[in-house]
């Protein structure tokens, strides 16, 4: 029995709130249960140096937790003086599923940076900001659109993510603090619309997990975001 | 007439909606019209090394703008290494007026830090932060009297705070960004319930002002500043 | 009775000694008593990127205190590897208060940025910074049009500053260390030649202050930086 | 066909030299085909200060590239004054693998740090990195034992890693630096001696990847690690 | 013949002014013709870290340059947020030379930190600092001695510094800057009261120096560093 | 006696290993007894920006120990965030002794940047650096001859480096970590081929040095570094 009652493949309720904020392209505040990651997309014209000159354009993104998003305050990383390693580790994999959902070409030389910072967190910080980026990306690129700044869509499919895990010895889906911080093994899934990967990071934290246990971690995962594609895609039609 | 259609000592709509994220001793969104700033409390237990051994509590505060709070996106601090000149001043600015409300003996060897993170800016975040923040920190010591972790209120009277400014030759309550970035004298006011003050900060941003326009701002000021008490008052009684 | 035996109303003993270092363009020492600040302003061709193409220049400055220029040494803000709050909260004030003073314009594409080295600190080492870097920057504008750099003069007037406080009940004026660090309010206040205000900022200490207090501060500010600014005319004079 | 006409399952030939250095505790230099990594095991009694107090060791790692261990030369992270977020990403992964791999109990209040520096780089760095800090680990272990800083034996059993991906449509192990720029997906296996998975991270580089390549990328993994587990046995019976 | 007339062994005049600010326990500016650095020693109670528990004492040293103490102004180093190579390599010379001339069991478990901020430089501001700094700590070991924080004198006797160099194929005593950035060859000597040596640094800026040309350069070091201790005497007797 | 049974005269065995790494266009190991330093060099065209528009090539250097070169582990710097001053300090030494070697006009715009990394450490990093990066700087210049890069050879010498100092009362040469800490003086002298000094850094670490030590410790470092020169050359031969 999970603690919210939850069955070991139900997801916690899922809101995408669009144009959460006025300043940004595309703005969606996402919560997966209690977890609340506020994602907004920026656009800019050029794209960074290493990218120059090749007609292509650029996304990435940025992951933040506010300081007291959590059950006791962390430390400001700008305080700090410097962004730590889980952080890090997750911009990147946000980024890198963000650019796999978009076609660099179509976009031409223009950056899009999807800003996803943690107003509160519940477990499943990185997944809920996958998905509810990939949103705000939309939205952005809808707004080009608009401006005129792309001819086709370079959007190649929508493409969301959600945590699994091995929870008191059996698979579940979408992991909440308190089952995250008991879990033997958690795996984080990218899947996309089409229902191929971007990324599948499993990791074990205490007992390593066997073959059989990777591919039920892999199976609910294919569940459960194929459930949030169909959310997204509510989201983008009202 | 001013952008919005208010009057010179019109102060825009102002929400104050508690409990806004559930991990926080004290958690506050305010909105001064399209400002949006969530202020929470931590309560940790002893106080930073200048302060141990006096026997008195220690309250200070940081402030951050999310990237895209602002038309254009602007640099993460965490990412540039370090917080800026204006954050800083402002988060100096903040702690110094809680402190002004907090009879430091009365609070113990605790620490409270509020974080003012704007989700949105349209001019007046600093006073915004200042106004919301002491909501916050009221409710973070209600929690910690429910824990017996102080004794006696700690709390001196509640503090407000209000941006003042010449616009188009007029003394003006409450800039929105508009206003703010034509103004030519910009003031910060921060106010106790008891009328008295504890900051007036008045800046020419273009030409130089006058004795007399520096008391007029400081008239509408007062006035806001009493709006703004009664509003945290409705807000903490509800 | 103060401290020192000066009447309320009375500043300290001040010393400007011009061409105190041979390299820099103006190169000011200033003394308000025991505080002791260089001031050396640095003429540069080009203006920072954000001013490019506006045919403007620009006035900047840089604020630090010897290590040892306090009772207790203090660690180097360049060993800590950041300049503190404090530093970028006072030269952001120096550099807007020299900037109040110029016609940008008439300045053409150059830069002037005036560093303030606090050699000795007995209180009042902005006020003094202000004062001081105005006669180096007035040096600087001097030089300029010897070489040709500048067709009119860019100087609009002289600016001063000083430090005000309520010291034992009483608005005192130029408020030496031991006097500011028992004040309950203290407030600098920077002036132009023509009894303008750039900048006036309060703060209280301890207490709160009344409105009556805040007027009677301003105005014994107002005669200490008149005779500032004939102090400040007589060494450009002499 | 492989650019070095290896078979899809073939891994490069695999170096493993002990006591490489003389100062560590363990010392181990290991060669994937032409990726050369210095692992280098340090003990030091002691746990980080979240550790303190349960009794329990702590096994960490870091990370680095010579600037000249790729092609072209790139910046010292230390000139550059910060590590980059792949640096991070990759010590992380190590420090985890190598604590999977441990009992922390066993280990007493004691810290191994595994200093991983890549000589040379021809490809799969991290996953080389991984299998010879095991051995090195081993060895620092041994020390342990030897020096009665450890009754039993902390080892629950060897790790390895291996990279596998697809490389023009085929599933292949072990990639050189040639197939892992081409290659469409790229997955780092982390593996136990019993067979178990530590660590399955797999990463669509350009399109998406398939349930059927994710289990073929996996079989193959499994059955690399087998060797290189082998191979780490001979090398610490010898 | 040399720019300003001097003969070949003439250092230029030197000029000593103890208790130059009134915080720190010795603080002197020293004067080597243009070039002028304010050295202050700070005593304080304890050691660092490395140097606990051994009942002896340490002096440090740091060094900075005023931004505009040269021809063209340089960037503040607390700005850049770290400080250079040069700054680093010239404070690390000045510590080891002070603590040549200290027993630091004499000492006690205190520190001496020495700050050489050069207000003007003219060549030789390395040499300056030591000679200048060395009448500082003098002074603080008095101090103490008053204070009775020291029993016995710690000195070991003076030391003090020069730079020679080869200008225009000659050795020269304490080059000036012109001198000093034309010469192919410069040497600073650390010398002690006795006659010994602390540092000997040679440096070919241009061509390699022969053998005949380092003991000629040693030579006319050792004449200028006996007429350096004798100002300082002078100074200290005064 | 030295500890090693060596005489006073006698260098340890050095070992130079070309082609040590496959990447970098001089690459370098050399031993001297214990100590491993690789040296890479890398050839990149262009030049830093103080340098550009001379028509002149820039030669530069990097110094690192790996975190377990030494007895006990060290900090990496690029975890620390900076790199310390003897860090720093040693490298600017070997950039100043490699660039000696060079004709920067023949070398056009490019820069070659020689990073030495101290694989183990037992005395000596420094000077083994600079003898072991000349022979990578000679190696990536005949690379930049094949290349067409240069035309003429900009190489006007080998340069080589050892340590000397006064152990147990004698002068020694190429002092091993156990008499390195234990010596009373330690120099470090860079030669050129033609019996030119680059550098000669003598230091009293215990008791100042006396003129004739200072001539004894130069002698037999001239006859240490004939010899590592033919060792050099003898290298570049085979």
């Amino acid at each position: 029995m999970r603690p919210s009652g939850r069955t070991a493949q139900q997801i916690r309720p899922v809101t995408i709130t669009r144009n959460f904020t006025k300043h940004a392209e595309g703005s969606v505040l996402i919560e997966f249960g209690e977890t609340k990651v506020l994602c907004n997309a920026s656009v800019e014209t050029g794209v960074p140096r290493f990218m120059k000159g090749q007609g292509k354009g650029w996304v990435t993104a940025e992951y933040s937790m506010l300081p007291r998003a959590t059950h006791t305050r962390s430390q400001r990383e700008a305080a700090r003086g410097k962004q730590g390693g889980r952080t890090l580790e997750i911009q990147r994999l946000i980024a890198r599923s963000l650019r796999a959902s978009i076609d660099l070409k179509a976009l031409g030389e223009n950056t899009i940076t999807v800003d996803c910072d943690v107003i509160q967190a519940d477990g499943g910080t990185r997944t809920a900001s996958i998905t509810g980026a990939c949103v705000a990306l939309v939205d952005a690129l809808n707004w080009m659109r608009k401006q005129g700044l792309v001819k086709t869509n370079p959007l190649k499919g929508m493409v969301a993510a959600i945590s699994v895990g091995i929870y008191d010895g059996e698979p579940v889906a979408d992991l909440e603090y308190v089952e995250d911080s008991a879990a033997e093994t958690d795996m984080n899934v990218v899947m996309t619309e089409a229902g191929q990967f971007i990324e599948i990071q499993g990791t074990a934290e205490g007992e390593a997990f066997s073959y059989d246990e990777m591919t039920q971690l892999v199976d609910i995962a294919r569940v459960s975001i194929r459930e949030l594609i169909d959310i997204q895609r509510s989201a983008l039609n009202s």
